[in-house]
């Protein structure tokens, strides 16, 4: 009999209890074992739950008790967060996650703790929701080297952004239905700041490099300067505008930034719409291979939950290993700087500056603009907008 | 040391060999030891390849090696590779493959024969070419009951209708320039009749239900009935036709079969154009999830069939587990008569016969057709069609 506490009776938290009884047979058979809901930890009673019963206040009954070997970390935020699953690991129990938060700046300290103390750091949550990804990416593609990630991560931000190209709303109408639906808190910034798309491509960046950049540090961009001429534009010109968390590995340094792009209508991550997420990652064997689904919700982020609580139960006793992070330094890391990339650039007027050959033209009549494409870094196109002055409307980096 | 042989230096046998000594380094970094390819059997000589010296004629001389541990087949066909790979399961060597015929065949008394010498017998590149699939179907979604799974599961196939859909070539041209690409065979029946395709969802409806149908026996239609009118059909009514193979377990039954579709354009497997392959999941916690990548090619498909070489080194002494199968017999499947899914029937003339809701009117003036849309079963087609004769121009099955 395997002993789960779950720390956070929250959305995921409620949800990974229900995935643990609705499917508890099919998940027992499997694992050929039985497992039991010993303990949840919140601040709060739930009389009306049918996991009343289990719900206690003080952590220390979890932390002490022996019987409880893994713990499922449900609460979101650093703090208590981060510290609790310290003293867990610390205690011999292994902990699975959804926390991005904490996995983005504590991942380095969690999991080498975890190998000392011979149980496991998993987080397959943290991205992606329910979406199997960084299983995959590190078991199935161990044949591979990753050289890139593209990934739709946010789902708060691809549904404004759907809904800005589909209905033609502004960013703030987009909005303020996202936070009528739910999909977005009272204050977004989390989301459409690109922080919650940072954390997330800092720890795939990790899974492919090794190393673990703070996401505090990388170039985030959000969507609040997007218009809806924007997401016109861009399908005028056969392209549609998605918030980007981007990994690349480059002679040996690592890149990782967020922010829109000018995704082509014949890339798989044009047609990852509304509150989906999608992740295109590029490895030197198999080419692009992309894994799609919903990267929210209380039961598809609890699946991937319990997947990792499964996979703890299988392997213990096993040896099973931890993910090995060192922290990035500026050394590991290409400068954003030097990074260079493709983008659209669009100058006012019918006619281009001289030196730029045009790719193609803007039908937009409120713009009236010239449009060229060329790969450029992120200086030069500093220099290039410090020249053309506001004669150079905009630039859109393309993926 | 892990000595490794090959059975056939095709296609997918020499890009294993390539994938095995091009990232060699980080493989064995990632495993923590070393691997060699000791011998690559082959009819023929290769006396310009860097791996001539392993060639061998005599494929007794790896089954009676026991320094070899671990066996690649990739000589497709059921025979003899079937036989040897028997062999091999029963000398305690692990076998992996890409060979869904084989797999499809004889999966049953190969997954047993590998749990009962204590070796293993893994497929990942058997379906979906590098497209991580069967593991993350089987790891990562162990916390589900899988119900539902609809493939774009042949390249070939999906190469020839995104070419009529976008250039409007007749079936034939488009198989013709898909014949010269390389992408399809000089005899496609195996292609174009479904039959590929057909091998494929029986493995994956096998990995959801445990039951493996012989593929010979599901309802198989192929894309050779496709007119580009029903393209361009599809099309006006925002739709795009794809060869699905569809799987799904309804009432403790199973159904599993192939044919073509209109799928809408909102669903995920409406983009998965040309040679790339898509598997979308239905699970009852996470929802939908879909999978993407190469369906086929050298390299991609390679790259799973490391992954499964990878997977057994790592898991030696481990007691990891095989797929545990029993043949499907007729009570186990929904009988293709009894399967009711929505469908969309077009009607001669500018009317629906009466008792028909019309969902929408088909614009092309050469079907000058009224349309409607259906849950019905294939016996309720059947009769319908016997009804209204040809009045009733087609049935299509919807995504």
């Amino acid at each position: 009999m395997i002993n789960i506490a779950i720390l956070g009776f929250g959305i995921v938290g409620s949800g990974t209890a229900e995935v643990l009884t609705e499917n508890k047979s099919i998940i027992e058979e499997r694992l050929g074992c039985e497992y039991n809901i010993k303990y949840i930890l919140d601040l709060r009673d739930f009389p009306d739950s049918p996991f009343a019963s289990k719900v206690v206040h003080d952590f220390n009954i979890i932390l002490n008790d022996p019987e409880v070997t893994v713990v499922a970390e449900m609460m979101g935020g650093s703090h208590p967060a981060y510290d609790f699953t310290k003293a867990c690991l610390e205690a011999g129990k292994s902990v699975v996650t959804s926390n991005k938060e904490v996995v983005s700046t504590f991942g380095v300290e969690l999991c080498a703790l975890a190998a000392k103390n011979g149980v496991r750091y998993l987080f397959e949550a943290s991205v992606g929701g329910g979406i199997p990804v960084i299983r995959p990416m590190t078991n199935d593609l161990k044949s591979n080297k990753i050289n890139k990630i593209d990934g739709i991560l946010n789902g708060t931000t691809n549904y404004i952004l759907t809904s800005m190209r589909d209905s033609g709303a502004t960013f703030s109408d987009a909005l303020s239905e996202a936070q009528k639906l739910g999909y977005a808190e009272a204050n977004p910034s989390a989301d459409v700041d690109g922080i919650d798309a940072a954390r997330k491509i800092t720890i795939l960046a990790a899974l492919a490099s090794g190393k673990l950049a703070d996401p505090k540090t990388i170039h985030t961009e959000g969507i609040t300067a997007i218009t809806s001429e924007d997401t016109e534009f861009a399908q005028s010109l056969g392209y549609t505008i998605k918030l980007i968390g981007h990994a690349e590995i480059r002679d040996g340094k690592f890149i990782a930034f967020v922010s829109p792009r000018m995704v082509p209508l014949a890339n798989p991550l044009s047609s990852i719409d509304g509150v989906f997420n999608g992740i295109l990652i590029g490895a030197n064997m198999v080419g692009d291979v992309m894994f799609y689904g919903p990267g929210a919700g209380k039961l598809p982020t609890a699946s991937a939950v319990v997947a990792d609580i499964i996979d703890i139960i299988e392997n213990m006793d096993k040896d099973a290993k931890n993910y090995t992070w060192t922290a990035a330094d500026a050394e590991d890391m290409l400068p954003m700087d030097e990074y260079s990339c493709r983008r659209m650039f669009i100058f006012k007027g019918k006619s281009l500056p001289c030196g730029f050959k045009a790719a193609k033209f803007c039908n937009n009549d409120d713009l009236s603009a010239a449009v060229t494409e060329s790969e450029m870094t992120e200086t030069e196109v500093k220099t290039l907008k410090t020249q053309y002055g506001d004669k150079l409307v905009c630039v859109y980096r393309v993926l």
